[in-house]
């Protein structure tokens, strides 16, 4: 009789069967299961060969063979599948058993889930999971939260498997409550959608405003991989440009149209909710919405004019700027992210641990990135920094590149160039650290029209409401919503 | 025994009460319930006193003083009132009688009443009512969208009670289905949200680049109001500008925080569902939120630098790009409105009369405004008008106004003001007018991090995978959601 597996994975599509194949190299005993039972099979004679892993051909059997406290983990699509699976095993289940998703769910689902299972004694654990197939082969950044009872039992997996720091830490860590680890997978997701659009605003700024070819550009963000922007999306960036087919380079060829598949749309929806200002990213998502009418785009360009782009901009004058306005901009997006977490930790009643959560995006991740050693610096010095901004070292860096940031922005504003998420990132700059901003006169607007109230800037916490037409109405409030 | 009632009002706050008023003025018989009778005595000995309006105890009262079909209008507060007040009065009407929600409800929850109260043979109006106390009682803006069959009964009073353009037509119109009306009216407050921040970054610059007073300021907008500007808001802004008490300009006291109702709020978060690019609004929900922050504000002043403000410059040099500026954004606010309007019509099967909308927006509502009546003029011209951009009205204004767009938005840069909305305005138009955005590059990253595949320029509608980094890999699509 054969021994009893450490931990099972329910979905083998190819998320599933790269961790499957990474647990087990990692020496763990991992039952692999799939509803379809001859993908299974194929799995268990292909990829799976001559390792430990063994199939099930029901999920009573995947029950049968876990050693207690059961772990099983589901990587199947988000949504009603995770619900019907979960619904499939509880019967199956014992107190005390684990159940961990890691699939791309909404985190008020983990939420959801995790308060259901608990009642049925069972711990629950969503987690995010990041970094694409390759990551889930080699190392993955993963973001678990739920019942932190869990944690000690699937932690020697997690972290095995999970990518390291240059220093040998584990991107992962236990993130919090509920819906936490999807939370923080969202806001990465939210986070990567800016990177993107940042790295695309710098590429359109060198292509036309400097005349830049493929090889130069891609010389150029390899300059920049090396610097304080060192990140893979940088990395890759510069590997996209440089290749080649016999056709030449494949980037100039591609359709100018983004896709998506909602995660930036759900970090943008969550920021508007909790009303937190997410500028840039709520740019970027609709930056991948605005490319996505190339036809009428396309229609617009033959009618409405724009500056005439003269180029005797040299490359050489632009591009340290340029660089410099891109880390501006990112260290305002994850300003606002980190922003939201926090928003979201008091609404939702978790305790998050910033600093981990940047250890967790160090690696394995697509928005891994050298930054975020700093933004775990500022966490580590000081646990209760409530914006990144005030911490002295991205003081020092916005310092640093804000004339620099500011030229870009207006360059490309005389050439007609749209920079949508840097320049929203540098109005949210002068708007954070403007102890004066015009709402006074948006409330005086509110009182006019909708006898709002507003209150003094004395100090006193009282709501005043103002004649301003001398009409005598003494009606307050509530009476118009704006 | 008396003669029955036209219609009847249920919900007696101010909005309620003057709606009452503002029918009973045009000829038509109210009856008015208010859940405590109180306050229907209340009304009826004093507001009401002399008038045609009669007071009902119950709501089988109100029932039964109604002529066939039955016309019943809920003020009550948006939310599970509405619902409430339905439920008791359905036992209570007939086949073919009318309920019109007149609240500031949610358009999903419209149309779900609608769909409710049709399987029970009752007709549904949602109807926008814009204007705030001023206008329900001397002429609000209506937008009623539900059951078209209720349309013809309830026409008269409405186009009766609601504000007239100059020339003379009523600001009311039938929207289209289901929760189209209230639809429009949530679109309606977002643009309201967008045309307040943008006054609010004007002002900001006048008074923090220009060094303007407030008799200056207020002088400014006054002139505005005569020329391509004239809107309601504009003008109030001059009053508010204006307006002194003992102490001297109330709005120098004001405190600089914005409150929000919300519904600015489901305009982006609708616009996000859907994928439309509203950017504008977007940043001026977001600027009412980041405004709140005051005390962080406050702090980061101490601490984060911006340019020396140097205050060599002239009004008069400043005034006439600036109201460009504003003009321009403006056209891009209600460009990406008019595009939530159109796609949100294709998504839940509404027909709408985009032209007769501008007209119920032209008076008795707070974004009243001349500009109305180009908007109208441009449908009237062409109803399959696809975007507002490539109408030549509009057109034109921008290609003369952007040029001081663009130096108006760069001297803010250089001056640390922000202007969160006019750039995002500007932003928007250079990327709408591009061709060619640089979403190339961020599908080849999707591409290569997520073999979420890309389609080429040529036009074929294939969907292509590079092996990016020659691992061989041939797994496509649906492996990492980004």
């Amino acid at each position: 009789m054969s021994e009893t597996a450490d931990i099972a994975v329910i979905g083998l599509a190819v998320m599933g069967q790269n961790l499957i194949l990474n647990m087990s190299d990692h020496g763990f005993k991992v039952v692999a299961y799939n509803r379809t039972f001859t993908k299974t099979q194929t799995f268990i004679e292909g990829p799976a060969k001559g390792t430990s892993i063994v199939g099930a051909e029901s999920l009573q059997e995947v029950c049968n063979k876990l050693s207690s406290p059961r772990k099983i983990m589901l990587m199947v699509q988000a949504g009603q599948a995770v619900d019907d699976v979960i619904n499939q095993l509880v019967p199956l289940l014992d107190e005390g058993d684990i159940i961990i998703d890691g699939g791309n769910s909404k985190f008020d689902d983990s939420e959801r889930r995790a308060s259901e299972l608990g009642e049925k004694g069972m711990l629950f654990v969503g987690s995010g999971v990041s970094g694409g197939e390759e990551g889930a082969r080699h190392g993955p950044s993963l973001m678990p939260g739920g019942h932190r009872a869990a944690w000690p039992f699937i932690q020697p997996i997690f972290q095995a498997i999970a990518a390291k720091t240059d220093s040998g830490e584990p991107c992962c860590d236990w993130v919090g409550d509920g819906g936490a680890g999807h939370f923080v997978k969202m806001v990465h997701n939210g986070i990567e959608y800016g990177d993107m659009q940042l790295i695309c605003e710098a590429y359109h700024f060198m292509h036309s405003a400097l005349g830049m070819d493929n090889n130069a550009m891609a010389k150029t963000f390899t300059a920049w991989d090396k610097g304080d922007l060192d990140s893979y999306l940088i990395e890759i960036t510069a590997e996209i440009l440089s290749f080649k087919d016999k056709q030449g380079h494949v980037v100039d060829r591609i359709m100018d149209k983004a896709g998506q598949k909602g995660t930036g749309k759900w970090t943008g929806i969550n920021a508007l909710e909790l009303g937190i200002p997410l500028t840039l990213i709520g740019e970027a998502v609709f930056a991948r919405a605005l490319s996505a009418i190339k036809d009428e785009r396309v229609r617009a360009s033959g009618v409405l004019d724009g500056p005439v782009i003269n180029s005797d901009d040299k490359p050489e004058d632009w591009i340290e700027p340029l660089g410099q306005a891109l880390l501006a901009s990112k260290i305002i997006s994850y300003t606002q992210g980190y922003m939201l977490m926090q928003a979201a930790a008091k609404e939702y009643n978790w305790e998050l641990n910033y600093g981990g959560i940047a250890q967790m995006w160090r690696g394995g991740c697509i928005i891994r990135s050298a930054f975020l050693d700093d933004i775990k610096a500022a966490f580590d010095k000081d646990e209760s920094l409530t914006n990144l901004l005030l911490d002295d070292y991205f003081g020092k860096q916005i310092h640093k590149t804000q004339n620099s940031w500011r030229i870009v922005i207006s360059k490309a504003i005389s050439l007609g160039i749209p920079m949508p998420a840097m320049s929203s990132a540098l109005a949210f700059y002068d708007g954070y650290r403007n102890a004066r901003l015009p709402a006074n006169l948006l409330q005086a607007q509110r009182d006019y029209f909708g006898a709002h109230t507003y209150q003094l800037l004395d100090g006193d916490q009282q709501w005043h409401h103002t004649d301003w037409i001398g009409s005598g109405s003494s009606v307050a409030s509530s009476s118009y919503d704006a």
